[in-house]
This record gives structure tokens, sequence and C-alpha cells, in this order.
């Protein structure tokens, strides 16, 4: 796997931050250090979900907007984050980094903090990667292996018509607090001190450090009442169209019913933004998407609710051709919803 | 997974590549295209091996010395090999890239072309991965997953003194191949269109397409023969160190042993570099380097020879303090090997 001078440092970050003890009940046989890890199998009344996600440099994220350990989180968030959307519980981890030269050894170091910080909280393994120099941006790349009960998973394609929209939580923070950030960023002296202490913790938190739904999916599945299922990494506009395309219906979002925080709404007000349109074109808050039969839906609330987890119903799904609507508040006419995901940092991206 | 129009161009890259039947043949549930693929167990009586390596532009590989079809095959060639030092079959790979502007549809398509190649080659099921842009170099990253006979995979650690060091195949090609590609690419006219009259298929062949060893790992993991196993994708130098430290003993390693292959001395002659240096320090060739008790020799060779597999014991195991030394053919005498690897295109690595 990786290369002479690669171990020193892949010992360096990753050496000691997993007890033997955690690794051996993970079903670990052989970690970091040879060609391949080796893991035991899960058994034959289990599946395995496998997902990777990359982070880079510039395109996901700037120095300016996340802190080192940040961004080591924010990688393996992403990932897990993909195995709550199947409903499965994350376990093995291998972790990809290409390093430029102004990464020195604190910086990785920090990052790998930050990233085993993920791993203990979601009880994941590291086991193995790959670490190689790079010419100029930081790449880290992310392959996370979950598993589910045989037959549970939750696919985006199971929607049906009659069934409910939900959320599992209010969307909109962590692009809020990526613009939040970048003001900062941008600002200097007097102005940019003014910004910092009007920034709320909550926003910067939900764009730095954002908390995957494992508990939620695995409610879902284990139930069996999660029809379909996404985790709002690319927005909920774009991750309905995904639902809606995959299982061949109609999704109909209504505004009255989009779950508003009160930070997004302040912010979005002071800051002369569309709260509504955060909520819907803004991703990474890595709540989940999906739908439930309607006969479902008090029992589902009754078995979040002592997890603390909420039930937003945003919307219905209906026959049709594959698209989704947005039905305004006011006026209650419908107009098809824009296919737009979240562009990081694109040109007029927020 | 992936954001939304990165959905277009996976398809794109992806579609039709593999068929339906061969991806359900391979326990693969759900494929491309949601939050994460779902694989079938494997059962408890094999066990999970799980790699990951990544190649980047301007340090893994050049636009003038690899074709973006190159770039694809040798990027899940390097996984299949990690799993083939393990003993094991690859079986998932999920596909990483980081797309910078100057690799447009056509380049990327061509580098799909020869990750599928490489994919068909060993049966290996593509099932996932991301797709995101970059600022300025083609970042290409893979996971694959593998499996073995449980207990059978082949560590590093392995090695025991008095048991017999060996290689499947000659080394130091890919690195040939590598400083003849440089030196045409750096060459113009007439002085170029000779260079690459000159140039050994051979040579250019083996950096380009290296050839990872499954088969041989697969006697060796199933005869349970092989004692300690590397692939060698550092150099030998490099991967005997790493047997050495992984096992705690000294290896020692022959000149008068050690197969150089015509094409490597011709080219080495002809251009004023010393052919065991390219054999022992130059990477990516992809043979095995392992170690095998004495008295399985004779019934290694048998089983290697009706599958076309040489095998070429190039010294042997001794008790000691670990590391790696080098016993000249000319003098008899020994002395340490350096603990060397292979440095891509760092300054004067050839």
């Amino acid at each position: 796997m990786p290369s002479l001078d690669e171990f020193g440092r892949i010992r360096l970050w990753t050496a000691g931050r997993q007890t033997a003890d955690f690794l051996t009940r993970s079903g670990v046989e052989l970690g970091i250090g040879d060609d391949a890890a080796i893991v035991s199998g899960c058994g034959a009344e289990r599946e395995w979900l496998v997902t990777a996600d990359t982070m880079i440099e510039q395109v996901h994220f700037l120095d300016e907007t996340m802190g080192e350990a940040d961004v080591g989180f924010k990688a393996l968030a992403a990932n897990v984050s993909d195995i709550a959307a199947m409903g499965g519980e994350p376990k093995f981890a291998l972790v990809s980094v290409c390093v430029p030269p102004a990464w020195d050894a604190q910086r990785m170091r920090r990052l790998y903090d930050g990233l085993y910080e993920c791993a203990e909280r979601y009880g994941v393994a590291v086991i193995g990667g790959d670490t190689t120099s790079a010419p100029q941006h930081l790449v880290v790349s992310v392959t996370l292996i979950g598993t589910v009960e045989a037959g549970r998973a939750i696919r985006r394609s199971g929607a049906k018509p009659g069934q409910s929209v939900f959320l599992t939580g209010p969307t909109g923070l962590s692009a809020a607090g990526l613009h939040a950030l970048r003001r900062i960023a941008a600002a200097e002296g007097a102005e940019r001190a003014a910004l910092t202490d009007w920034l709320s913790p909550r926003l910067a938190q939900a764009h730095r450090r954002p908390v995957p739904s494992v508990k939620a999916g695995r409610i879902l599945a284990l139930t069996g009442w999660g029809a379909s299922l996404n985790d709002v990494s690319d927005g909920v506009a774009s991750e309905a169209w995904e639902i809606a395309e995959a299982s061949g219906v109609r999704l109909l979002l209504k505004e009255k019913l989009l779950p508003l925080s009160g930070e997004l709404s302040a912010y979005a007000s002071g800051n002369g933004l569309d709260a509504a349109d955060l909520a819907l074109f803004g991703g990474e808050d890595y709540v989940l998407l999906g739908t439930v039969d309607k006969s479902r839906e008090a029992q589902l609330r009754e078995r979040f609710r002592p997890e603390g987890i909420p039930l937003f119903v945003i919307g219905e799904v209906e026959e049709g051709p594959p698209g989704v609507e947005w039905e305004a508040a006011d006026t209650g006419l419908r107009k098809p919803l824009a296919k737009q995901g979240y562009n990081h940092f694109a040109e007029g991206a927020m």
C-alpha cells in the first residue's frame, strides 16, 4: 500500500489512536501496516455497505473557513452520513491523503485528531489507507464500510405515491455557516471582529462539524418504515430529485411545512438572503430526507422522540412524471423545484 | 455520495461497462447510484481484505509518460497487486476521481476505458466512488475489497530464519521503462524519434501496464507455503526491509541470484545505469517478494510452472537484528542494503 517513508508518517498520525481491544471487537484482524487490512466476515445475516467520499482543498473547504481538525472530522462524517442514509452501521474506514508542502506534520496531526474524534463518536475502526505527496492541494479520500441486516438497507428507489416526505432535522444551517465564515474571511480589522462576535456558534458548527444521522437511519431500517432515504449532502432539492428519479414518482414539497431554524432565519434576514433558499439548496446538513407510509408516521414520530430526533413531514409523494414540485405558502400555487445542487465554491453559489 | 451533475458524469463514464449478470454473480446487490453500494456477505469461511491506493498527477505519473487509459489501468492494478500480496481474490472497487479543468470528458472516458480493462482482466466489480472537481491536478483514488479463505491471508510478518527469499519475476523493468519514457519526453525532433524507435515495448509496457500477480498469490495462500509476502510496489530493497522489520529477522539477498531481464540489462548498459540498482530500488513491478520454507521450494516451483510463473530464489532469512544485507557476486562480501524506496519523480530519483 504506502511507500517507505509514508509508513513513518502514517505511524505518526495513526499509532495509538485506537485500542487493540476496540479494533479486535470491531472485527479487525489486521489493521494499518500490511498490503491490505483483514476484517472478519459479517455473517450471512448481514450485508456490507461501501461508500467513498473525497474532500479537496479549495473545492470543498478553504483554510479560512475550516480548521485542520474540522477537515478531518468532516471527511469521515460525510461517509458516515452515507452509511446512515442506507440505514447501516459504520464499521471500517480507509483514509487516503495527498499532502502538499503547505500541510506540515503539525497540521496533518490536527487533521487526524479531528478524523479520529469522528471515528470514536461513531465507533469506526480506521484500518488502512494511503499517503502520498501532492503538488499543491490537500486531498482527503475516505472509504467507509458499514453493515446492515440483510435486506434492510434503504434505497432511494423505494418512494411510492401516497407516502409522506420527511426530514429528520432543519436544513440550510451549514450553508448559512459557510456564508458567514466566508464573509468573516473576506473582512478586515474591526468589521472582521464584529462579524466574528455576531457569528452564531450553531451555524459555524453546522458547517464545520456536521452530525450524521446514524441513529435515525438505524430506526428507519430496523422498523422497516423507511421506504426511501437520502442524506442531505447536496441540499433538499437535489436529494428530493434523486429520490423522485430513482423511484419514478413526483415529490411535492410544501413551503409551509419546511422547518426553518431560528438561527437560519435570523442570519438570512440580517444578510438579505432567503432562508427557504438556503434550506432547499444548501448542502452538507447530514439530516435525512426520506419517505414513509402515512399509516406509520405517528409510530415513527414516537420511536424518534426518546432519541431526541424530530420528524418533520414536508410534503408527499404523488404519481406523475419523475420530478419535484414546490407549493408556495401564500398562494398555494405549485411550481417545479429546480434540480439544483450544492456547488461548494462555484461562482455565485451563495 | 456524489453531487448532482456528478451523477451525469459518473453515468457517462461507468454506464454499461459491466453486465448486470457479472455484477450479480459477483455479489453486488446495489451498485453505483445510491448513497452506498450493497454487497452480500462472503460467508463465515472467508475474510475480507481492504486496501486503498491513490495516484496523483505529477507525483505518480506525467502526461508525457502515461496515456489516460494507462493511468486508469494502473490505478486499479496497484490495488489488485495489494490484494495479490495477501493471497486474496480482488472483488469490489470504488473509484474516486478529482478532475481538473485540463481533463475533459474525452480524456476521462479514456481513463475509465483503461480502468475497466483492468477490472475485466481481474474480475473486479466497480461498485461506486465519488467524483469532484480539482483545482489543478488529477487524483485517482481506488479502494479495493477482496476475499481470502479465513486464516489464509499472507502477512509480511511471517518470515522465519532458514526460509528462502523468493521473487515471482524479474524487477526493475518498470523503472527502466519510466527512465526511457522520461528521456523521450525531454528530447526533441530526430533524437526523440530515434529514442522512441529504440524503446523496448516490454519496458514501456512494464511501466504503463503492470501485471499484478494474483495467480501466484492464490497458490501461495491456498497451499499455505507462502510464509510472508509483499508486492514489489516500492522496490525489492524496500519490500525486503518491510518483511524484515515486520518479522523481526534479517534478509540476505545475493547479487548472483538476482534475476535481470535481457531488456533491463541492455537498457542499463546502453544508458550508463546499473541494472542491479534498477532491479533493487526501482518500484512498480508488481511481482511478489516473499519467503518460503526451504523444504517447500521445489514443490512450489512445480506448482508455479504450469501457470507460467517463475520462482527465483534470491536469498535467505537469517536470525539477527531486523535488516537486509546484500552479498556481492564478485567478492562474496556482505553490506547493509539501503532502506531506500521508490521515489517517483523526486529529485534525482533515477
